[in-house]
């Protein structure tokens, strides 16, 4: 199987969102794309953008594709990439994970992951285009309620959003391996 | 559809789980069942057991099934139970969520979530077979890690399998609906 442009999920989920400060479309018209990921991606440097989060390991074209298909056969992974459309590059990327609850009517609640916007491009409001686009895809999806983790310098940042610090802590295992 | 006893993912998995303190072991010889949750369990009281936890809502048999079947296509969803045999009801539940990811090298993340004990039940070291047994299942998964948030209070108990308190806050943005 090739890299191709096939999306993780229907575009047309990220059309018409609408945001009080009208970000999405204004990023939109100044040469940043917000779309779905596609398999494409991996040549478009989505790793090396990842790789500025975190570790990403050594991942071949076929691991990655077979990660992108469990994902899309799953549903409700929700990977987002920012390209910049004049270099053909990704400068950012978030998913949005979703979780089926049997809680409050069996409800759904979303999950705001691995965001990150690369170094060359801060301070254009990718983080914000991010994080609103999100947060209203989550609403649009039927969440509940949608929540993150963060460090606590982030806080103001997501606060803005209308995210609050949770008097719930975050704890967490790491296994050895 | 009718309510039955198939389980939402593959018994098996529950088997042979070793953990330190022999819990889980120990909790199936005195007449209490750890297994996968299934669709029957809406008869045994599992709401009544959620109820405790949170508000959920007015759940008809027709709901149930549907969310059970979504998570059991799904696949990354595993709710476990824990049956008072002599009495044939739900006593304690807790969910494990499987997250994909394309960081570290491709990696897969727990969570735990929505773990109740009935209070008639208290004591019986229930919370403990279910962290236990939830955590020692992420890993058995391929989990690099599994997290989960809990009031302050609680944060000595989850300490005792190994969790540890993130510097990361939790946030969440709750929609009003």
């Amino acid at each position: 199987m090739a890299l191709n442009d096939t999306p993780l999920f229907d575009e047309a989920l990220l059309r018409n969102l609408t945001v009080d400060n009208g970000v999405i479309s204004e990023s939109n018209m100044n040469g940043l794309l917000l779309r779905p990921l596609c398999t494409r991606d991996y040549d478009k440097g989505f790793m090396n953008t990842l790789a500025q989060l975190t570790d990403v390991g050594d991942v071949s074209p076929e691991m990655f594709i077979d990660r992108f298909e469990e994902m899309k056969r799953l549903g409700n992974h929700y990977v987002v990439v920012v390209e910049n459309t004049q270099t053909g590059s990704v400068v950012a990327t978030a998913l949005l994970i979703l979780e089926r609850k049997f809680i409050h009517a069996c409800t759904t609640r979303g999950r705001v992951e691995d965001v990150v916007v690369c170094n060359s491009v801060r301070g254009k409001g990718l983080g914000k285009l991010l994080i609103s686009t999100l947060t209203v895809l989550a609403e649009k999806l039927g969440c509940y309620k949608v929540t993150l983790e963060c460090r606590p310098a982030k806080v103001p940042f997501y606060e803005r959003f209308g995210y609050n610090v949770s008097e719930e802590l975050y704890m967490q295992y790491r296994f050895g391996h």
